[in-house]
């Protein structure tokens, strides 16, 4: 479990970035290893009068994880640590984690597959991980990872347009031919699965990617087209806090 | 002419909102009448290596408003006050009139039909067409439309989690009944306008839409198909400044 | 307005052609600067049963221009000289005319943005822009433009086959290089926007396209694309006029 | 064999109407029991520049029946009496019959095919059958049968208007609710046979389809997915004579 | 007639093949030139509780050939003969001809149609025509002829897993060059047939197929585009048998 | 880990069932801690000719596990343990484990993940957790779950049929409404993620789900749109005796 612990760390200074969000509105807080669900003001419904944009704060999205009725689990020490350390890094738990918190089975083996996946070693950048991510739900339009790992790119990459372009169609960023291969292959992979042959495979080779880099782009397509699934089907509602991030 | 100019001053007053960008990069300069497309250093295609958010600017996208070389013509003296009532107000003159801005007829019917359509009498808020606007291009994934009414959406309803969501997945949106049913409408029409028929027409009047307002509905999505693809076949490219807008 | 006036003329010139149909149904006539709707004998749902050919009349389709109750205006005195000359050269006013008459502003904006895009000065023959409208058209099922600029395309080329091909599949018409590349784009951008690019335009480039003529493609599939969701959206009908022309 | 007799000429009978096209251009003539194509001008390709109207004669399609070089075999004696009745009474064969008249077997049992499906008895009108076939056409954009069928539609009805409406988009057409349920069940068993349930097969029954009506019209919808995807792979070509047909 | 029989006879040894399955399930009787359905054990619906492998028989599929309720015709001598061929070897009758059996006419066009196609003269092997039947089945979803064609692709190649590949999806399968193009025409003119051309078939003339063949290879996938609808329109079910077949 | 490996025995004795495949095709043995492939005859390209169905072997797929060329790393202990177990009880190594193998967090991540999901506590039964994963790999087309799953379907449920028909459209099983909510929500949630919203998951609702239910779909229908994408991407081949299992 040690690695596990490390792995964690790593995970939480990289998504915290060097601008850490103190301060950012707390959803959910921890009670005796219970997560418990923060008060925010409700979010009003669309009025169609345009609000002075002074006025207007960053409303928390009132709304709870997901739209399922789970209980949440206690839990258990290693995730309680991990818990804590977002808390204190990011200046939040990221919904995500408190979705899969009704049973501690699934949030450890989502976190070390997670972990493992975006930010254990790899051919592909951290960055270049997340636009994989960003592309592939641009592709199947999930708003909640569009959210946090759009936040992401803004933030690995320095560069807010990036993000927004990749979440709203790939093709018009400044890609450099590497770059592009791998969202071509990403999409592809995430649209039509069936149709992915040795030809799409080469074409990746030609870019510069290694075995174990095709490897690591398909496993990012894999997961994302996952954790977009059970996204949607469960309305998962992003932290408030990313809309924000890195702008 | 008269009601023309004033057309576009509300359209300019109303764009520009409350919070005028002031001193925002400035693409686009005016000089004897004739556009001068004013320098920016140059955009870094991405590297793959994390920049430090704190050092990273908003860097203008430095290039050209559309992808097809075309020689800006004088421009009439209409259109070089109504250039001039942007820069003032906006801070910016918004790309697409820059793109259209080769040729006086067009650049002036393209202006008088979008005032007309966007910020005219209508039973729908200013705020609604924009949310139809955002709608529409999020189906279309068209990049330009999406980030200047997008910024929009985020300025008139002072949310700016409902200009996010509208770019995402509008279904995701807290939308009342009657948002959700136009909205509803507009993606219909736009991906598959053929399977259009009376009983679509019937849900909207039962949310409360008028005659007129169908018509209204259907003018502003017909407009950002048209629009939407302008903008895909020329590689349109937005403002910088508007990425940051109301967030 | 003179200029206006004057496009109008070659408008309706054009539309005309060396056939204008005298004597044909007219759906609609002018009273006190006011549409009135001419009564037209009811059209039989079908009956199944084979009714004689030699009997069988073109009755008029006696539905309104539109599905939207929509008061007409008072046509401004431009706009009421524009449709009479319509009604003197082609012997009726087109439907989508009709349909945008209950605003005079929505009527002459987008009188004048039709006539400036379909028969102003351009690379592209009026004939090629009629091809557009019909091969977009056809993508989107629209009956409306289907119906009226089918008939234009057999007017303007001569070639009856000509237009029912491209209503029907333009892959099958004998197109020379550079006609079957701007309908190929054409079509592409109508389906999906999202992917046209750069290797795009170069195709229409080295098929002898310029710059200008780029965007007067993109700019006329815009306009079909949006004109096809307004007839979608509004049910607009074609004068039945249109069916028999240049057969 | 008498039977199949009978059937040929209630086909051609029907086919002809009563309105047969005497003197359209033959496209093949019969000698010695073989086809032989006849000589037609070539049809120019489109240069843009509009012909006059006037001088437009209706121009054979010079193309060959298929894009493929089979020879065509000696018409059986049945075969050879067929294609005279063809030509006596609508003045020209049908391209399909010459297209599968590179073989006897395929020709008879194609012939023998159509006009049970199509001709025999059954619960559907003749009418009701072309309707089917030139919707399934529609969605299968095929040139041929959308041409020949189209014909059909507008002959049997009377309705030039229908048989257009059913070509560019079937939802127009004033229908009545039982020909509205037929085609919808066409559509979609045409786009997406595997979502094609039960519950389909009920609403046909509302309609007051009966058991044998469902069989038909599943087998003509099945029988143009056959016809469309033959000619589209042979390039058919249809007589010109169609375009003129019933108009 | 004779000759109808001869091919008949062929047809029924081709599909016997060397292994006829003795003693199969028989779900239909001939009396009297009727067809009788034979009782079968009723097949539970699901329960979720795994059924102990061991005792789980090769349940026969006990629902009605079809889901239209039509009578059985009086099989004609020429039928009645075919039926009892197929019984004598194959085992069993094939449900589509039990399906076509409530009227002689379509039975024996049916018949003849299928079995020149399949099994008459070719470019073509019969594995081939089968290997297009499900790869065109796959594509359209369509259970029946998947069950049944996929039997025959195992039986006539000796090798399953080929069967399995086409079933699932033909791009696994290890096709030489000439049947990968065959079968990727297939798909294509299934799929989007108002999109193949001239360069499709060049395709195919570059893998080595005739004129003839691109006919042949063009009619299994229009015939296959014909049964699968009608399979899917009637629920068409295939005999339990094939499942085991050739393994 | 002891909690792990009681999963590991779980899910070996699960899969293995009650008819064990002793003696089937061994395509990696483990030595010293390391996969070494088998030596299996070379499958031949279909040649067109029949062979004799007699003769046919099942042929063991000789192609390696996936098509990226990655170096197995040295099993752990417990994967060492693990993998003995499937090859003792299964009689092979299922190729997915051989794939992950190149690097021991990653199988062991996997292997916990797909344990807990698919053969941990839930309201779902195993046979509906693998249900899932035929209807999601049926929609994605992925080979190789098709396989693998597909025989789970067959061994768990005893009724063979029921497996091929999910594997080829599930909408011709015979389910009860349970599963068939289950498997329309899974579909949909696998096309398009984007358009699941409360009415879909009051659907499951109404057809008795508890949330954790829901819950425990949408991680099923994730995983596989997962697992069907790494397998497309890297062309990953099932172990040949899945086909013959539980038929």
């Amino acid at each position: 479990m040690a690695k596990a612990n490390k792995s964690v760390k790593t995970a939480v200074k990289a998504a915290a970035g060097k601008n850490p969000t103190k301060g950012a509105p707390v959803l959910h807080s921890i009670k005796g290893g219970k997560l418990v669900p923060a008060k925010a003001p409700p979010l009003k419904a669309t009025t169609g009068k345009p609000a002075p944009a002074k006025s207007a704060p960053t409303l928390p999205d009132d709304m709870p994880a997901i739209a399922l009725k789970l209980e949440p689990a206690k839990l258990t020490p290693a995730m309680a640590a991990y818990f804590k350390k977002c808390q204190d890094r990011l200046g939040f738990v990221p919904n995500v984690l408190v979705a899969y918190a009704f049973d501690m089975a699934k949030l450890e083996t989502f976190v070390a597959f997670y972990n493992d996946l975006m930010l254990g070693e790899s051919g592909l950048s951290k960055l270049e991980r997340e636009m994989i991510a960003v592309a592939v739900s641009s592709q199947n339009r999930c708003y909640y990872c569009l959210t946090a790992h759009g936040a992401a790119v803004r933030q690995y990459s320095g560069n807010p347009l990036l993000g927004e372009q990749i979440v709203m169609n790939y093709r018009v960023a400044r890609l450099n031919k590497r770059q592009r291969a791998m969202l071509d292959f990403a999409v592809k992979l995430t649209a039509s699965p069936w149709g992915v042959e040795e030809n799409d495979r080469e074409r990746l080779r030609r870019a510069g990617f290694t075995e174990r880099d095709i490897w690591d782009i398909s496993a990012v397509v894999g997961f994302f087209n996952m954790s977009n699934r059970v996204a949607a089907a469960t309305d998962m509602r992003p932290n408030a806090v990313y809309h924000k991030q890195a702008r």
